[in-house]
């Protein structure tokens, strides 16, 4: 391990992280004498921030030699804990947040683009009555944490030949240390040039609808693209416009889609959407999407919404679990079995490999279910031999027992993680279990009210009460109540979900940090 | 396909499990005249079973040539629906279930080893009111089926180069269609022995604690070593003995045991054991019962019980889930999560192959985890290479990703059941995907009590009440009160979970009946 070459790469990286504090410092100039001290947290911040770049660059100064695999996978797993870190402290020093851990959890849910939140839950102020500074910030850390894992996993580690070349064959811009670069510097380019101009057509998309002002309409434009779902509300359905739903289910949707591809076919302008829906985990993304949405909304109307509804209600918060954001126009964790069974299983699959989204992500449920067609096929003719293909490419076998692994590994992550959070004696099955997918997943909001006399009253939109002593950590409640070393475990998870838990892993071995 | 062949088989196969009816009719001879017919069930059943015998066996007189994989794949398919279907003549002609879906889902709960019941709800007269012939058949059907299981698993299909081969090398013996038949019917013999000499040291066991007399004793040996579950009473916590729980625990973790390697090792005698214990499936057997147990008597004392009770609720309660026997002293879907989320893991794991227990089975888990590993250690070191072994013997990487198939069509599944199981409306999320696995994975019992208030009068032996509304198809509840349809799902999905999948999935391709 090129300890001084991390150094040097992380001094930089938390550099332009303290940067990004400047904006909502220069806005908490602006904000009346609160009870929230907005501007000495972010100076504060900013300060320690530069501490810590100039240090790490004090360190790195020294640094020769190349940047190998190794030396990319401790710099993506460092810095979103890191960031976290850093990231906490404008809500603990702001006054916004008292306790370490909750700022610590908020920051995390933030930079992983989870949406979970502390806020209006265990004593925490409402979202609405947030500082803007603090909202922006928000907002700031789930736009920068998706643009940052759209690189990470586009960029830097398939060029390192660690996941996108294992992954998809087409991702991979060349494995040899020294020819990448140029190529991965364009292609990062690119991806960044597609990001702003998504922000900015979101942006744009969310003022023409009226509903909502230039603060609002920026802040869930920064949540949106990057799959995040911090909103400035407590929820969407408190905006009350179906014309900004649609335009939020329409960019939650692209945030999904996979930027590699976007960037590959971005100067074929319209053309590029007939490239993309010729690629195998395009078209399931959309499979996967319609029969969400379409199990949602039988769910809904079996309950007796009208049909109209029961759709808008269904596309909304279906769009939103699968795609990994979080937002809620309903509290959808009270909708019948059927509902919340498919948006649980939308937890685990997640949006597109390369895009914003969390989850085991659409290409691995593609290959899981070519290799599940093959096996029954083969158990029938065991002569038969045939090779897998993805997009017209075969897929090796190693390739193959990766990509199951890497889901496998998810299903042990989720049900290790369910059983420490359990430990919490107040969660109930549901409730565990769905934190730990919800939050591994990127997605945020669980499912923890089982009440099924609830579903007509929430269906009907009044507040459901919680089974005794159940802390509501759905999409309409928040994780503060939570005791802290759950909130510590469900932050880890957080960030293991996010890095697709084998870079974080990684870390935790002993023989990675050997020479 | 060579129908006649299949058809020459499946005469013998249903003679053989009429003839079985014999034993109960005897017994219903005996029997003061109640509200039940079994005499006249038990007449009619066998003149059915002898008229379908009979067509078989003319149809199949013309059989020529060879018994292929296609042949065997379709019997051991055929066998568990026909004998299901048979298996419910005298549950509904003695006028016990009234209807024909109950009738049915009992004799394939029995058949499949699962142990679901739905005598006690819908309507049904409870457990301790069914005359003994009744009680004996359905001891009866889980002993044949858990042999028949062990039988196709470790003697027919591995033969035919089915599942053993891929699964396990030392499980094949030849795949040659004429060298297996000495070896693999010597090996089947020795299996039967084994399966016949442990349920007679059940019995005796049974006996000896004092607490059954011979009727229950009989009938719960069945019902142990076949991991099956069907009990005389409501719950063993009915007959009060500390000894006769520890018999059963022992019996019913010797049922999840591998009989192949059983029947290997047989004639060694007490040296069988350390030859057991060196192979890795039943360490991981071992290991995973300690750690089920640990943490549900850890859930149990947090939440108030004494170590000691708690110690022994959590051994028997886990073993019978590991197990997949599903037998209950306490009212274990009122357990802390912790418990909870323990069981429900265990559900999908089930015991080891070859045995009758349920589940995708240890040896699965044992190469997921070793893959896992080996996954971590490749991303840090992409250049080591090495090969994954299982007691020594290297496993291919065809043999790995049909493993890894099978795993995750489990999970698959798992959750397009719960999703059809969640349109009855008044199963909540917990109920329809636990009710989902458990009887995928042979289990029985489900989880449907999630209001944590009823934790503490569920630990004090209160008997606790079901969210307004909720079936109860917890250990001590019954699947009467489910729709028929829901009933008729289920029933599809305990015969696929115990033919592993594949065997039945395949039985509904077209290709599979073409020439």
């Amino acid at each position: 391990m090129n300890l001084p070459q991390v150094g040097r790469l992380m001094a930089g990286f938390v550099g332009f992280f303290t940067l990004a504090q400047v904006p909502p410092l220069v806005l908490s100039l602006t904000e009346p004498s609160s009870t929230h001290h907005t501007t000495t947290g972010f100076l504060a911040s900013i300060v320690v921030g530069g501490i810590v770049a100039a240090l790490l660059f004090a360190g790195g100064r020294v640094a020769q030699g190349q940047v190998f695999r190794k030396e990319a996978i401790a710099v993506a797993g460092l810095a979103w804990v890191v960031a976290s870190l850093l990231g906490a402290l404008p809500f603990r020093w702001s006054g916004l947040l008292p306790s370490a851990v909750d700022a610590l959890f908020e920051a995390a849910s933030g930079l992983t683009t989870t949406g979970a939140t502390v806020l209006g839950s265990g004593g925490n102020c409402a979202v609405d009555a947030v500082p803007r500074s603090l909202l922006l910030w928000r907002a700031e850390t789930q736009w920068l944490g998706g643009l940052g894992i759209v690189l990470v996993f586009v960029s830097l580690l398939p060029a390192m030949g660690v996941t996108g070349k294992n992954l998809l064959a087409t991702e991979s811009v060349g494995v040899g240390s020294e020819s990448y670069q140029p190529r991965a510097v364009a292609k990062a380019r690119t991806i960044v040039a597609i990001y702003v101009a998504l922000t900015i057509a979101c942006l744009l998309a969310l003022r023409a609808t009226g509903a909502f002002g230039w603060f609002d309409a920026l802040c869930h434009s920064f949540t949106t693209l990057s799959t995040g779902g911090f909103s400035t509300r407590s929820s969407i359905r408190d905006f009350g416009s179906l014309a900004a739903e649609l335009v939020l289910v329409a960019f939650m949707f692209l945030g999904g889609c996979s930027f590699s591809m976007l960037a590959l076919h971005w100067r074929s302008g319209w053309r590029c959407i007939p490239a993309l829906a010729r690629t195998g985990e395009f078209r399931i993304y959309t499979l996967v999407t319609l029969l969400v949405v379409g199990a949602c909304c039988l769910s809904l109307c079996r309950a007796g919404l009208p049909f109209g509804t029961a759709l808008r209600e269904a596309t909304f918060n279906s769009v939103s679990v699968l795609t990994s954001t979080g937002f809620a126009t309903a509290n959808f964790q009270a909708w019948p079995a059927l509902g919340t069974i498919a948006l649980f299983a939308a937890m685990f699959v997640g949006g597109c490999s390369g895009s914003t989204a969390g989850g085991f992500k659409q290409v691995r449920l593609l290959v899981i279910l070519k290799l599940l067609a093959y096996t029954i096929r083969h158990f029938i003719s065991p002569k038969s031999v045939e090779r897998l293909k993805l997009d017209e490419e075969v897929l090796p076998a190693a390739t193959i027992s990766s990509i199951l692994a890497v889901v496998l590994l998810w299903f042990v992550a989720a049900i290790v993680g369910a059983a420490v959070v359990a430990c919490d004696d107040r969660l109930n099955f549901v409730a565990a279990v769905s934190c730990s997918v919800s939050l591994l997943g990127s997605t945020g909001p669980a499912l923890s009210l089982v009440d099924p006399a609830a579903t007509q009253a929430a269906l009907a939109g009044e507040v459901v009460a919680m089974l005794a002593g159940t802390p509501d950590v759905g999409p309409l409640g928040g994780y503060g109540d939570l005791q802290g070393w759950t909130k510590l475990v469900l932050t880890l998870q957080m960030i293991l979900g996010r890095l697709e838990l084998l870079t974080l892993l990684a870390l935790f071995t002993p023989s990675f940090w050997r020479r």
